[in-house]
């Protein structure tokens, strides 16, 4: 997407074909830099500490840090010892799974010479692809969004999302921000309700950024706000993303995002949960067995954001040694989402619908 | 309440009988620190520039600030003057308008040499009046906590709150957290969800603080959290406080209250609201009417906190230029609320309920 009228990726190959270029998310939205990745270990060291995130980026970046560990040894002993790295750095993430695989299946077939050249192709391909989902996504949920601009005849349409689910979250586009870009470049009056998700800010940190870069018209509110804007009808749907999807349709989705749906359940807003495939869970039957990440009390007592004299730092917001507990994700059950937004089209959250839109997944019954 | 096991009130006449001592709540958690009012024009600048805050605390400190006026001049010119200055300072708060009715009251019929001592002797009985209002709040809701804390078998209770309805925000003991504090000091083991309560964080530094201090055993969360812990049985009941409740039993609070009241529908977890009958509207019928405050954009994009090196500033959280938007308060529909707490008993969130408990608020029928 575009950054003050210049489109950008997140990762992209750099002009001398052997080192990648990265936007260091750890520095928005204060400051826009690149970090240049030129060995395995930058790669390793960028998704750790978490200079990039979303699951997507996360699958591009371990793919090119393969290729990059490629060219100092090409040996099937380095491969494995790459793949091994990578994986270690976040282990919840499925998409770095499943694109360490595709590196694996792409190189190790092929002659010594010829795998730094098929490890940075299949790279490459792995980001095109990611952007080709998101595209998708973004058509499928333009659809949807020009329905409800219609039935307020033109008038500005209202959308609330949780937490960054956007082009910074994959390779572009994003998910639940795809349909978003596609309906605002398509002419289409649209106004996001940007929820700051604490602790970790990434709605005000990294969804407004995004916003306000491209030009899209947003409001910043603190997480308490939505209810009540979606009471005084100033929300006409709510879209966002999800870390993990189960068979029957329950989302495990940025804590908070649970409280939403209620919300919007009873104030009869649609509620709408964009996705890859990849990011179902076909081995859960419901959200409940979904493993909840606990995370640093500190992301919760203390707060980073830039001084008056425009360094960065960290404030504590609490009491010194009140303890604080720090849950990232909430589980939204299938009941309270009106449908998904997929690269394969819109489908209400329910298992048959999943299992429609993609019947490889379909249980064969053994009787 | 009780701070590091002193006893402390928010407002108290010194020894000398003619300044008034608050504790700065704007330095509050990371500095423990009183003021001394000695004049009007002190006590109407603690208010506005919220040293002091809460509607039983404000009209508390604007009923001494008349007295303090009185000292100077105790014409009935200055007593007007007085109650002009103090009303002005914070336009939406009941309480403070109806504790310089009070003080007119108390004063204006006295002879000029007997106002002061009049003026001191009521903003005196006002407070004593808030305090024993909340000590029966308290003892109310301790029966309920009872119950809980008996249906469990004695386990560990653990209660949810948002923002600050502790008394920080009264005289003395507070309203939601008047049955916590009576309970704790029973014996009935309980443990408290803090709820953060962007933006201005009221939970993070005056609930952690106010419960640490006199060692309540509590947990600071982000607001996005509740609804997590009560899927997962993490919450036993919710206690919040009230802004304005209406006749039907609607309530408004600050921001979030709402989306916590429908997690806790969704999760069967009994929901109260404590307040004093003086915060029931009696001339609205329901909440919709309730204007709900628009404060600064700058409270949602700046947090204030304490620096590593001791010192407390402000720092910015979004884009520079992103636009947000900071309502103060949301409306809880009375179906959500499974009872109110006051000073007069228990009773489930009705009308009927309501004017039964205040037989003197019940319309007559003018057929």
């Amino acid at each position: 997407m575009n950054i003050d009228g210049k489109p950008y990726r997140t990762i992209w190959l750099n002009a001398d074909g052997k080192s990648v270029e990265i936007i260091d998310q750890t520095k928005l939205p204060h400051r826009f830099e690149t970090v240049t990745l030129r060995t395995l270990e930058d790669a390793a060291r960028a998704i750790s500490s978490m200079q990039v995130r979303g699951a997507p980026l996360i699958g591009a970046t371990a793919a090119y840090g393969v290729a990059l560990g490629m060219r100092v040894h090409a040996t099937d002993e380095a491969l494995d010892q790459a793949c091994a790295v990578l994986a270690a750095t976040r282990p919840t993430a499925v998409n770095l799974r499943w694109a360490l695989d595709e590196m694996q299946k792409a190189v190790r077939n092929q002659p010594r010479d010829k795998r730094v050249a098929a490890a940075f192709a299949r790279a490459a391909s792995i980001c095109e692809e990611d952007v080709e989902t998101n595209r998708r996504i973004g058509e499928h949920g333009l659809g949807l969004i020009q329905a409800y601009a219609e039935k307020k005849g033109g008038e500005r349409i209202n959308i609330l999302t949780h937490c960054n689910a956007g082009w910074l979250a994959t390779v572009d586009w994003g998910t639940a921000l795809a349909p978003i870009y596609r309906a605002h470049d398509e002419g289409i009056k649209l106004h996001v309700w940007v929820d700051e998700t604490r602790p970790r800010n990434q709605g005000a940190s990294l969804t407004a950024f995004e916003l306000k870069a491209h030009g899209v018209p947003h409001t910043l509110i603190a997480d308490n706000t939505g209810g009540h804007l979606m009471q005084k009808k100033q929300v006409d749907l709510c879209i966002v993303g999800t870390d993990r999807t189960t068979a029957n349709g329950d989302v495990a989705n940025k804590i908070g995002t649970y409280l939403k749906a209620l919300a919007a359940r009873d104030n009869h807003v649609p509620f709408f949960v964009a996705l890859p495939g990849t990011t179902i869970d076909w081995s859960l039957a419901d959200g409940s067995a979904i493993p909840i990440e606990e995370r640093d009390p500190g992301e919760v007592t203390h707060i980073q954001g830039k001084l008056a004299d425009g360094t960065v730092a960290s404030v504590l917001i609490a009491p010194e040694g009140s303890p604080a507990a720090n849950y990232g994700f909430d589980v939204t059950p299938a009941r309270l989402i009106t449908g998904f937004i997929t690269e394969r089209g819109v489908a209400p959250a329910t298992p048959n619908a999943l299992v429609t839109l993609y019947p490889e997944h379909r249980k064969v019954d053994a009787a």
